[in-house]
């Protein structure tokens, strides 16, 4: 992999952190009692943290985090801005689902990867099991929430999937780290990823 | 000092930080580029870091941190809706200002504490620094921006005091932790505190 390929994914992952991190902070005002609201920005910090690694480790490979973070901005700001949770159901389910779907995309690319970098990437949230406990608990409190939250869940996906072609359409250094025997499968990445995300909807006793 | 003073004190300032975290992360989007969005960020992440270490001791004394947190939630939320900033200058001049007259505050109250608890809640911020120069920089970009900040800070002060004084009226405990001889001088507390945020006003350039 080249360094500007390495410097490109570094810079889409640390800028999904810093705002994933942003916007937990923000959604956690929905939080129905001080504990769960305190989860929810514990699991913003456990982002943030990340971000550091990242911005560290891209400033040691001599490209300044702003610098390989700008191309993401705009693609990144859509996603979260067209899925502004209303309640705390929709939040626990958008950090469930999100964190989900990006570290599934990111294990795709990180193939390509050598240490630390896979690493760096590749850091497990422990925060999956809140975040789908607290999905269990709404829609046992009230059985219609499955249909929603799935409905919800959904548009998740496909937000994000359509934010993640553009960003595949407009960086070729980026798009080249998927590629397999020189050809780029977006389908097929598509389709492991929706698969994938049946399961955990499943999990979580959503339906997809 | 009663354990159910110091649970009240840690419980006023670990939702203060976790209060901060949470604005400071969600002002973040106002920053002018991503170096200073990433470094708001970090500020925010430090008072997380802070909330955890309290939260930590409010367990240890038995006391669950969201009951400790519970008196404060609404006169520490009335204090940030009202003092929403609406420009990336406004953004640091009220992390300046709401850090520093908070800083003054517990360190008048932490007095009456023993250890751990006086170190727990005196953690000093490293970031006044880059708060201080960011609004050095916004002033001399253009000179009429400091009469705007230094109208800004003074209605921070001032929603500060007040939300302050309306804590001091319902939380007997606390108001026995800055008694001195038994007598609690407010409008004395609240000078002192006017009088080093005059000062500090003068060191970043702003007027009181």
């Amino acid at each position: 992999m080249s360094g500007s390929a390495y410097a490109d994914l570094l810079g889409l992952v640390a800028f999904g952190e810093l705002l994933a991190f942003e916007r937990m902070a923000g959604d956690a005002r929905l939080a129905p009692d001080l504990r769960r609201r305190a989860a929810l920005n514990g699991m913003a910090a456990a982002e943030i943290a990340n971000y550091r690694r990242l911005a560290d480790r891209l400033t040691a490979l001599g490209v300044p985090p702003e610098v390989a973070m700008a191309p993401y901005v705009e693609p990144l700001q859509a996603y979260h801005d067209s899925t502004e949770p209303r309640d705390w159901a929709e939040v626990v389910t958008k950090a469930y689902v999100g964190d989900a779907i990006t570290d599934d995309f990111v294990r795709e690319i990180a193939d390509a990867l050598e240490e630390p970098d896979r690493a760096l990437v590749l850091d497990d949230s422990r925060y999956a099991d809140f975040a789908a406990a607290e999905i269990r608990v709404a829609v046992a409190d009230d059985p219609r929430v499955a249909g929603r939250l799935s409905m919800w869940a959904r548009r998740l996906v496909g937000e994000a999937l359509s934010q993640a072609g553009r960003v595949a359409a407009e960086r070729a250094t980026l798009t080249a780290l998927i590629a397999r025997d020189g050809r780029v499968d977006v389908p097929g990445l598509f389709g492991s990823l929706t698969t994938a995300h049946t399961a955990r909807m499943a999990a979580a006793g959503l339906n997809n």
